[in-house]
């Protein structure tokens, strides 16, 4: 089969062994499959990966142990656990010591004609939710998750710094709750693309937000966490979602006199994930600025990569 | 008045005005007073503080605006707020971004003969609690604050790294709950100090301790939230309690990926602090390592500084 494969020397589509089905393992053809920056990162060295890229996907079941699976449309969680560690069984399994994770870590991705994921892992997608925006629920239980962790008041005001793919997600499910939110960025265009009822800020301007109650961090810039710390109030709160290979050291003594909460927070739930997209209470569609063939996978990194382009998707099958 | 005094050069004891009593503040004649570590950062420049120093004590109050309280033994609060601006009002007071702090910031310190402090301030101290355990209060309010600011379960595992001032504190009150608690310290005389129920543990045994659902950073060391990083498991709690003029840069990126909460947590509440001295839960008296008169107070802050030395206490009036 074809795939993007991040090798020693850099991403390259190429030609790859067909996954090998394994019971437990469902055989998925993706239909759509989004880059994010994570796939970035690790093209940078991001934990030593190398293998087939990709973990946002919508796809069709060709094989399973079930074989009530095989034809139906779904989405899958990347995080594959052992189901039998102590992590597991304490109801963590997204944190599992011994899991691979897809297109990240041990398990190869979904930028690929065909890619294998544990049958548990799969969400059926409801029939009124497009291909288009099914691809999006990855990174949307991405941003479900901080209300998994985080008690956001409606009253709260909140800054989300950074409306590229995933500041765009966290801003549109956090304004929900009838919270205040303030979304940052340096791109008038990205900013344009913010619903109505979510307040554009240039970053130029951030610093008039400080005091807030709380400050989602998905800049994915190296820097992002220390303007973060000048905007969230004493006893307010930060939410980490960026990960990159080389953060700056962060200001840890005004954590400590303000008494700041720092949550770091990565994968979330797709059940509620798939809810609000088949509710139409979010709606990612606007944020696709390109959709490419597997086969330019590397023209899609590179376009990822420019600061005017949120959402690049391939299509594995044009 | 002789005082105990941070000059650009250093600290040194010497004459120093007397406090001039002015409405809403009470003017107190220090029994005993205690030197803890941010004394020693301060020394080293942190908060470019200069003035008496001193924020732990135990007193007599000689003048009031309210005459019950003249002659009354007391402690005090060290943050000294506005009581108006937002922060105020919404109920956070020792994060007043207008706030003077005792002898940390503003508003010289209690290592003297005389020190004014808000009438608001003030809380009696019971009269079968000594001046020896009263002075204690602060860093004893500073371990309560722990419990205000994360819900601990009496079947978690809790390591509170560093068996110093602090550190002795807040494992005494963590183990008040019933919760598993292991102190680790690089000294066999600090962990000796332990009361029954809590595990002392070496800091070359630390490893083992991987995995705890909450780590509390007391060591004042910069690299002190390196090792904790290293010790919480996913989802656990890291708390920080340590101040140094420049901590060592933090692990940000396992953060994100393990999702650990980060809590800063300074100042605590007196009332619970002189209730757990008055019913006898807590008893600090055994950390005491000196007492010294005001007069020897740069030897006391150097005999502070020593590893094989706990709480060193000078008195004003020998």
């Amino acid at each position: 089969m074809r795939a993007l494969v991040l090798t020693t020397t850099g991403p390259v589509v190429q030609d790859h062994p067909d996954p090998l089905p394994v019971s437990g393992e469902a055989l998925l053809r993706p239909l759509l499959v989004g880059v994010c920056a994570t796939d970035l990162e690790l093209c940078r060295g991001y934990m030593g990966f190398t293998g087939v890229l990709g973990h946002e996907l919508v796809a069709v079941v060709e094989q399973a142990d079930d074989p009530a699976w095989v034809g139906r449309r779904v989405v899958g969680e990347i995080n594959c656990p052992c189901g039998a560690c102590t992590t597991c069984l304490a109801g963590r399994p997204t944190h599992c010591p011994h899991r691979t994770t897809l297109g990240i870590d041990g398990r190869d991705g979904c930028f690929a004609e065909r890619v294998l994921l544990p049958q548990a892992n799969l969400h059926l997608v409801p029939d009124g939710v497009s291909d288009e925006a099914a691809v999006f629920v990855e990174p949307l239980a991405a941003a479900c998750r901080v209300l998994e962790q985080l008690h956001l008041h409606p009253s709260s005001r909140v800054v989300v710094l950074g409306a590229g793919r995933l500041g765009q997600l966290v801003a549109r499910v956090l304004a929900l709750t009838g919270a205040q939110i303030q979304a940052v960025d340096l791109a008038p265009s990205r900013l344009a693309l913010l619903p109505v009822g979510i307040e554009p800020v240039l970053a130029s301007d951030a610093s008039a937000l400080a005091g807030a109650d709380v400050v989602v961090e998905c800049t994915g810039h190296r820097d992002g966490l220390a303007l973060a710390s000048t905007l969230v109030r004493p006893c307010g709160t930060l939410v980490l979602k960026t990960t990159v290979a080389d953060p700056a050291a962060p200001p840890v003594v005004p954590w400590v006199i303000h008494e700041i909460t720092v949550l770091g927070s990565r994968c979330g739930p797709f059940a509620p994930a798939l809810r609000l997209l088949a509710a139409g209470l979010v709606e990612p569609c606007p944020l696709i600025s390109a959709t490419l063939p597997l086969e330019q996978g590397v023209l899609a990194l590179d376009r990822a990569a420019h600061p005017d382009t949120l959402k690049v998707l391939l299509r594995p099958f044009p």
